[in-house]
C-alpha cells in the first residue's frame, strides 16, 4: 500500500544545502530521534530551483526521447540510504518509464504492471496519504518532507504523481500551492475530496482520562479545542498530525496522546481513543492529483476545468471576464481573487517559458465542462481576448462521492 | 502601549470548563512555566454559546440603556488576577460607556479620556497585536488566547475593539475567522495591512552560527525555509511565533533561537540575529478591526464594504449577483466562493435572529464604495433580489498606506 514507515521520504530542501538533515525530523530532540533516523531520506540533489533540469530530466523543449539518468531514479542501498550521482549518463526510450494516465485509468497499476507511485507531503498516516490511497487504492506512497520536493519527485520521475492539498472548507484556499502550480509544469489530472477524521491516540490500554498532554498540529489542536478543554489537557505543537503520532509512539509516556487519523494510529501502534473529535463536524479537504501530462478528457463523466488568468483592474472587467462562461450556460463551481500587486511571481505559463511578472490580481476559476466540450473552447478564447494571463491547470473528472 | 506581559491573557474555553489553565501554555512542560502562571489569565465565565446574553450585557434587543454588570468590567487584584462575579447589577447610561469610534475617530484615546482597549488573539509580541498598534498606536492591547475570546471580549464590554486577521498574501482568507464573524454580531470598522517580518531570535550575545534548533509557528518554519536551510537548524513548531520568541527566552539555551517579530524581541528581552529572512519577501497579513457598532461612513477618504450573501445555484446567477456592482461602476477589491452545502452555518443575520442555515455557496465580495452612496444602497438593494441570504459586515476606510 505505501512505501513502508522507514521508506525513503523524500527530502529536497535540506538534502541541497547539507547532508545531515538534522532538521528533518523536527521534535528529534524532544523524542530522542538521532540523526542517523535521517539515513532514511532519499537523497534528492536537485537545484533549488522551479527551472529544474538535473540531468536533463526535464527540459524546456522535452520531446519524445528523453535523455534520463539511470540514478536519477532512487537505487536503495542495504542501509536504506538512497544516492544520485550525475555520470552514467543514457538514453532511454519513454515507452520504457510510467506513462501519464487517462481519465479512464485511475486504477492503481501502470501498463506495465507496475504499482503506480504517489508522492505526498507530510509522514506515514498523514491525510495526504489517505488522499493518494482514495485515489489510487493500490498505490505506492512515497512521503516527502515539503511540498516543493513532492513536484520535483514527479517532475524527476522518480514517482508518477502527487497529490497536493488546494482547500480545506474551515482553512480556505492554500495560497501557496497555487504558487507552487504556477511555478511548475504539471497538469491536475483529478480531485479527491477526504472528509477529515480527527481521532485522540494513545497507547495501548490507555484510557483518555489518563492524558496529561496531546500533541498535533496547532490546526488540529484548533479544531478540536472543545474536546480537548473538556480534557483539560496540555496542548502540545507538532509540525503534522502523523509526526505527533510518530513521537507519541516513540516517547512511550501513558500521559501522552496525539490527535491524528485512525490509519496513523495503525502504522504506529497505537490506540483509537476517540473519533470524530473535530468541533465542526464537517470538515473537508480537497486534494489534486497532478501529473506529468494532462489527461484526454472523456465523456462518460462530468469533468470540471481549473484555470488561473489576470486582469487590467478595472470596475466591470471581472464581470466581462465571467460573461464569458454565463453567455455559454457553464457553471462555476469556484471563483476567488488573489490581490498579487506588491509581488512578482515566477511563473512558468502555457507556452512553457518561465518568467517574473507582475500582477494587480490573479483569479483562480473552476468551471463544470470539459475541455473536449466546444463550449469550453470558445470560453476559453473568449476569456483570451480580455486576460492579460491565462493558464488552464487542467481538466478533471468531478470527485462526486461526497 | 500594551497591557503588560503579565497582564490579562484572556482564556475563554479552558475557563468556561476547568479553572487551572493547565492547556494554556501549550509548551508548559519542555520550558518549566509552571500551572501558576496561569494566575495572568483573565477568568472571563461566559458559556460556549454564540448567542451570548451574560449578565444582559448583549441581548438580541439591545436598546440605549442596557442594563449591565459593574463586574463584567474586570477588576484587576494585586496578582494581576481578574474576577467576574455575577451579583449587583444595576443599570448604567450608556453614555457613561466607551463609545463607537466613528471614521474619523481613528485614535487612540476614548471621549472620556481613557485609552481604547483591543483585543487580539495571542501573546505580546504576535503580528495582531502589531496590528492593532498600528490602528489604535496608543491604545492599550489585550491578549486572548482564541478567536472566540476576542469576540466575546467586545460583546462583554470588556474590550472597546478586536482585530482579527483575514486574509495573508501566501496562506489565504481564513474561512474559519469569517464564520466567526457570521456568528456573531460585531462590525467591521476598519483594516490594517502589515507586512510580516520574520526575525531570527536569539539570547543577549549570542550568533546566529550557534543556533542548533529554531522554534515558531510551523507555518513561519515553512515561510522561512530557505534561511533555516542555510543555517543546517532543527525546526520545532510552537503554537504561536511570539510563544517561541517566550519559550526562547524562559530556557535560557544558548543554542536555542525563535522566529518571531522585533517587538517579540524587545518585549521578551532577545537580540534580533536576522531581519526579513522570510522566503517570500512581500508577506502581507490583512486584519479587520471590530467593534459592537457600525462606523458612520465619511466622505473624506475612499471606503469599501464587506458582504457575505448566498446564491441559488445554477449559471449564471453569479454573473447576474456580479451585474449589480458592475452596471453602478462599483469595482470589487475582492471576491471568493466557499461550497458550504456539507455543513449548516449558525448565522445571525441582519435581522438579528440567530439560526442554523444550509447553503450551497457561500460569496464573500468587497466592494469599493461607501454605505454612504447611493450606487452602494441601489446596488445591495438589487442584490437582495438575487441573493438568498445577504449580510453587510461593514463598511470601512481603504488602507492605502501599503
Amino acid at each position: 500500500m505505501m512505501a513502508s514507515i522507514k521508506g525513503v521520504p523524500i527530502c529536497k530542501a535540506c538534502c541541497a544545502t547539507n547532508n545531515n538533515h538534522r532538521h528533518c525530523y523536527y521534535y528529534s530532540k524532544q523524542v530522542g530521534l538521532s540523526e542517523s533516523g535521517s539515513r532514511n531520506l532519499l537523497n534528492l540533489r536537485v537545484q533549488n530551483k522551479w527551472e529544474c533540469r538535473l540531468g536533463g530530466v526535464l527540459t524546456k523543449t522535452q520531446t519524445a526521447t528523453t535523455p534520463v539518468e539511470e540514478n536519477d531514479k532512487p537505487s536503495v542501498d542495504g542501509n536504506g540510504e538512497t544516492q544520485i550521482t550525475e555520470t552514467r549518463r543514457f538514453h532511454r526510450d519513454l515507452q520504457s518509464l510510467p506513462r501519464p494516465l487517462s481519465a479512464i485509468d485511475l486504477s492503481s497499476s501502470l501498463s506495465d504492471g507496475s504499482k503506480v507511485r504517489v508522492a505526498y507531503q507530510g509522514l506515514p498516516g498523514a491525510y495526504s496519504e489517505a488522499a493518494a490511497l482514495r485515489a489510487y487504492p493500490e498505490c505506492e506512497t512515497v512521503p516527502c518532507d515539503e511540498f516543493e520536493a513532492v513536484f520535483k519527485a514527479v517532475e524527476l520521475w522518480l514517482v508518477d504523481k502527487a497529490v497536493l492539498p488546494i482547500e480545506n472548507s474551515v482553512g480556505g484556499s492554500i495560497h501557496r500551492n497555487y504558487d507552487l502550480l504556477l511555478f511548475h509544469r504539471l497538469h491536475i489530472v483529478g480531485e479527491v475530496q477526504v472528509v477529515v477524521n480527527h481521532c485522540l491516540l494513545g497507547l495501548p490500554g490507555v484510557r483518555k482520562e489518563e492524558l496529561k498532554r496531546v500533541l498535533s498540529h496547532p490546526q488540529a489542536l484548533d479544531q478540536c479545542e472543545m474536546t480537548l478543554n473538556k480534557l483539560g489537557v496540555t496542548k502540545v505543537s507538532t509540525n503534522d498530525s502523523a509526526g505527533a503520532a510518530q513521537i507519541t509512539a516513540a516517547e512511550r509516556v501513558r500521559d501522552t496522546g496525539a490527535i491524528a487519523s485512525v490509519r496513523a494510529a495503525e502504522i504506529y501502534g497505537l490506540d483509537v481513543l476517540a473519533e470524530r473529535i473535530q468541533d465542526d463536524t464537517d470538515n473537508i479537504t480537497r486534494f489534486l492529483i497532478l501529473a506529468r501530462e494532462p489527461i484526454i478528457p472523456g465523456s462518460d463523466r462530468p469533468h470540471k476545468t481549473s484555470i488561473v488568468f489576470s486582469l487590467e483592474e478595472g470596475p466591470g472587467v471581472l464581470f466581462k471576464a465571467l460573461a464569458v462562461f454565463a453567455l455559454r450556460n457553464i457553471n462555476l463551481s469556484k471563483i476567488e481573487s488573489r490581490p498579487q500587486r506588491y509581488r512578482p511571481l515566477r511563473i512558468v505559463d502555457d507556452s512553457n517559458k518561465g518568467s517574473a511578472k507582475y500582477f494587480d490580481y490573479l483569479f483562480y476559476v473552476d468551471f463544470e465542462a470539459s475541455m473536449a466540450e466546444p463550449r469550453a473552447q470558445y470560453a476559453l478564447a473568449h476569456l483570451q481576448e480580455i486576460a492579460k494571463f491565462l493558464r488552464v491547470l487542467g481538466c478533471y473528472p468531478i470527485d462526486t462521492t461526497l
